[in-house]
């Protein structure tokens, strides 16, 4: 599988976070001679925030994971990848038990202090002593991975690992925040995505960590679409080891903020890689949508546009076919008055008044629309409601590679 | 463009339809050398019935024929095929009104008794002089267009001419029944589909004959899709004459019931027909959900399933990935329980009890899937709710054509 022409240059220079270790396993299970099984430890202190897909047909680690957040203390986690252990039966919770009983024996802790996360095909057996009979080698390897090759350890059909760094100096000190994420398919995230994962050595209390992510995603990884299908395995999960000694609460406005900001900041990186990593993607799309009754309208807008097969081909085209983008606000459920619509693209007002605007510059729009950066504005005219939303085009090769990707 | 693989033989032969005359030409608005204009007219004593797109973006046409339906004699349709006034602002609809008072005129009448139809690309100014001044020729042809005819002038990225034709003897006397359509892309109907026009000779009254088309529809076009893209031009209109003699009203359960069934499998048919003439489809995929919360809940799951791009993809494959079907399921925001979920392929049970049936007969189902039709089957163990949906694979061809339609 080539690289996505939307990639990063390089996998970000990362360093270690205090509190947290991490080692990475080949287990064979789907994939031969890679890394496909990812453990990390945090300190006793630390605590754990999360969340994850909201599927009806959600796989078992997602229940796992889900039951234990927040009612036991987050000690580990761990992730594979090749078999999403999805819609397993009841064998499929035995087996994330079992992955979870093997790290809390060698950690000496309870089975509901790990959590696990699976990623890959949907429906097939786990072939689970694979894993459990490699836990014992990643504890004698713990503090031995780099988080490359942790985010190498949880791909699936992705074309390049994904991480981000971000630190940030809050009264006198600097806190740190790491995050490693996987993705490129099956992306819709409804109240997370795929499988991300963040490490941060602020100290925070889970219930504030808790909202904060929960607020963050809603920004970031709910605003990113590739194909409108949404994943039974979505997991987003943040550890906060409090080792910086920089402590975030809310009576500390001017810290919590600075913490916020930056935060988010990461989150938006870890999501914006997943849509350029999107399967067959040759163009980002961000859509800003402003002037909606209110912000969860101008959010269904946009993924409205960004999710139109019609408008995502125009894009691949390179056709300001703006009509479609008309189309898909129409279809979109969400008020909307056709003669106060503005529509650009690439800066250029297209339509203004309910219909085209004559001596726009047409040149200037095809142009933006052969790079791989696309912007799409839509302002309704109706009231403050906005959001912005990310998306790539459809391309033949999104058909090549999911027309045979189980096969 | 070559015919769809999934087209029917041929046009199906249609009589003429006591009480209804056509006509068409060739305007050269979009296309040259071909019909690009239809008009129909009927008695004065017709009664006429429609459905629309609930597409906010809705263009003049649409909001033209709602706005008359009902309130007056439909005594007259003219249809335009190439643009569809859609997104032109104010001017749009006074060309909207200006097509039907080109009509009115030759017709005697009011311009409200004239609907007005138009398809094609979205936000170019209508040429509406071509259009205007091809009428006196319509109503000096009236009488000499078949059907056949009727249907390729209201055609735009359609690979074959849409018509069916019903007729069913009640109480002694034969009613007919005829109607063309036009579809193939931007085909995720909500309340009716791309244009799709009817004509009886029975006698029924305008207010039974919109609840028959609203029922109908709701059970026909409102359960295909091509794409999930929802037009802004969206048509349905059914006409009836009378002139068979025979009454179809709530007195007569026996008879209504006759014609109803009649008048169910030609809206069928024809809806069918959009599918098989999807963008770029190889397969007609039906898909039959049992078991749901209620009726409504079905139809959401059907479509959530049909519309997932990563389930149409495994199609095109003719790959047996029903792990797809369960993402499709879960994310349709439906009641689901994993444990209850009965999926089949072509007849063969796949899952059972929240997992993959260990010796199901795979042969069986990948054989199926070599073949041009379809059957997936959901049964969600919930409750009775029910519905059948139609939906299209997703292919090359389908990204061929729509990266560059307006170019």
């Amino acid at each position: 599988m080539k690289r996505s022409p939307l990639a990063p240059e390089k996998f970000p220079d990362i360093p270690s976070i205090s509190g947290v270790r991490l080692a990475c396993a080949a287990t064979g299970v789907k994939y031969k001679d890679r890394l496909d099984l990812l453990l990390a430890v945090v300190e006793p202190n630390a605590v754990a925030a999360g969340v994850f897909t909201c599927s009806k047909t959600a796989g078992a680690p997602v229940e796992w994971s889900q039951a234990v957040l927040g009612k036991h203390q987050g000690r580990a986690l761990i992730v594979n990848a090749g078999n999403s252990n999805a819609f397993t039966g009841k064998v499929g919770m035995s087996h994330t038990q079992a992955m979870a009983n093997a790290v809390s024996k060698a950690l000496d802790c309870n089975d509901h202090d790990v959590f696990v996360a699976s990623t890959g095909v949907i429906g097939e057996p786990l072939p689970c002593d694979r894993i459990t009979e490699s836990v014992p080698r990643l504890f004698s390897d713990l503090g031995t991975a780099t988080w490359q090759e942790a985010a190498s350890a949880i791909v699936t059909t992705d074309t390049f690992n994904k991480g981000a760094y971000r630190e940030v100096d809050l009264g006198g000190k600097t806190v740190k925040m790491a995050g490693i994420a996987k993705g490129s398919g099956m992306i819709a995230p409804d109240m997370a995505t795929m499988l991300a994962f963040i490490f941060t050595d602020a100290k925070i209390e889970q219930k504030l960590l808790q909202s904060l992510l929960f607020d963050g995603s809603n920004k970031t990884f709910n605003c990113i679409t590739v194909d409108s299908d949404t994943s039974t395995s979505d997991t987003l999960l943040a550890f906060a080891t409090g080792d910086s000694g920089v402590v975030i609460d809310e009576n500390n406005n001017g810290v919590l903020g600075g913490f916020k900001a930056c935060f988010d900041d990461l989150l938006e990186d870890l999501a914006l890689q997943i849509v350029r990593d999107g399967e067959g993607a040759s163009k980002l799309i961000t859509i800003d949508v402003s002037g909606a009754e209110n912000a969860q309208a101008a959010r269904t807008i946009g993924l409205s546009i960004a999710n139109s097969p019609l408008v995502k081909t125009a894009i691949a085209g390179e056709d300001a076919n703006w009509g479609r983008i008309v189309m898909a606000v129409g279809k979109s459920g969400e008020m909307a008055d056709r003669d106060r619509l503005k529509i650009s693209i690439g800066g250029v007002l297209i339509t203004d008044r309910g219909q085209r605007v004559e001596d726009y510059d047409e040149a200037e729009v095809a142009n933006h629309l052969k790079g791989q950066e696309i912007s799409i504005e839509v302002e309704l005219g109706l009231s403050e409601g906005k959001a912005r939303v990310w998306g790539c085009d459809l391309t033949h090769e999104y058909i090549s590679i999911n027309a045979d990707y189980r096969s």
